[in-house]
């Protein structure tokens, strides 16, 4: 498949990666053309590995990948062009973290909206599904990295998106806890479990854990 | 010991009757000296067990649980009388959520504050323990209701309180992982976590479920 991939950050990088080992055709896109980061990473990945703007990502791909800060993502999304998103699943990994006093951060987005809802109402072409957010880049692609069941959240209102996007996370990733929460407005409770999470990762000086929820047997 | 209870909901109950079934003498608080609910519930529990206002309460008890309506809570700890409170554990069990347009909740105070720090700073002569906020009450006092471990978290500025309260839910109660995230500010996290926790309660028709933070092994 072809997928493009916006944000050529940690997080960005990690995914490509793992596409193209998997055998997908993707392009990296970032605010300019010959990004350091994303030229390095073609260099190293091979022919199945590009890069460009994010509206050259966002043209390329049949699924796109929203890897950029969240802060910076509406403004990111905007540069690849409205058009680019029609009909498309955006999975949108981001989560509007504001670091802007330090540690901890807050959320420049909460309670009554979310990140993954602005994303949305900006771009209705798209089609939004918000996933991946509550985990660290390297759990995201590898969750056997960690022991036993443990639980990935996705929001969104479109039903065959959630479908495409749980086939990545179950067939490709490896994910086998996959809960859908429902509509996009879920994705508040996502975004707002990183408050948490942030302390977590301050306590323990990593981000290699995740949360599983436990039911009656 | 003796343990106010401030609040007669299905939380304040459920509390109250653990803590006179394990032998204290438990004090439950309301608005009103005669609430109808405390008033069949300290008929029904015996000699142990007692019933008034929040300051009735609140005098009452070496520990405290906060056991009202988040909403609410300023008022009814105001009511209680803030000399009541001098040097006390007060384990604050309380979510800010407001109900007022429906499902789901908003938090009425979030992101950079929270409740629990809201009740710091309005009593400072308290010991303010957040915990037990993030599971249904049936589970807060019987933890084994899941299978295998799931976890409990605790944000206070007073680490003797912290160890009051975590005998509380060690010994007492049954938790076998109780994490302790921090200072008071750190309670945000965990009523962040009631957006998320509402749409899986929504979801699945029951509280009846609890997190569990994986880590390697």
């Amino acid at each position: 498949m072809k997928i493009g991939i916006l944000g050529t950050g940690m997080v960005g990088q990690t995914i490509a990666t793992k596409l193209v080992e998997l055998g997908h055709e993707v392009k990296m896109g970032s605010r300019i053309a010959k990004n350091e980061q994303a030229v390095e990473w073609t260099s190293r990945m091979g022919q199945n590995a590009s890069h460009g703007t994010f509206a050259d990502a966002a043209e390329f791909g049949e699924v796109l990948f929203n890897c950029t800060h969240g802060m910076n993502s509406l403004d990111a999304l905007q540069a690849a062009g409205k058009l680019n998103f029609a009909g498309k699943v955006l999975i949108d990994v981001s989560n509007p973290l504001d670091f802007s006093k330090g540690f901890p951060p807050t959320l420049s987005v909460c309670n009554d909206d979310s990140l993954g809802e602005q994303i949305q109402r900006t771009f209705p072409e798209a089609k939004v599904v918000k996933t991946l957010n509550t985990v660290s880049a390297q759990v995201m692609i590898n969750p056997s990295l960690l022991p036993g069941d443990h639980d990935l959240f996705m929001s969104g209102n479109n039903a065959d998106a959630k479908g495409v996007v749980r086939m990545i996370l179950e067939e490709w990733f490896g994910w086998k806890v996959v809960i859908d929460l429902g509509d996009i407005t879920t994705a508040r409770g996502a975004e707002q479990l990183l408050p948490l999470w942030a302390r977590l990762a301050a306590i323990w000086k990593t981000g290699q854990f995740n949360f599983h929820v436990v039911r009656p047997a």
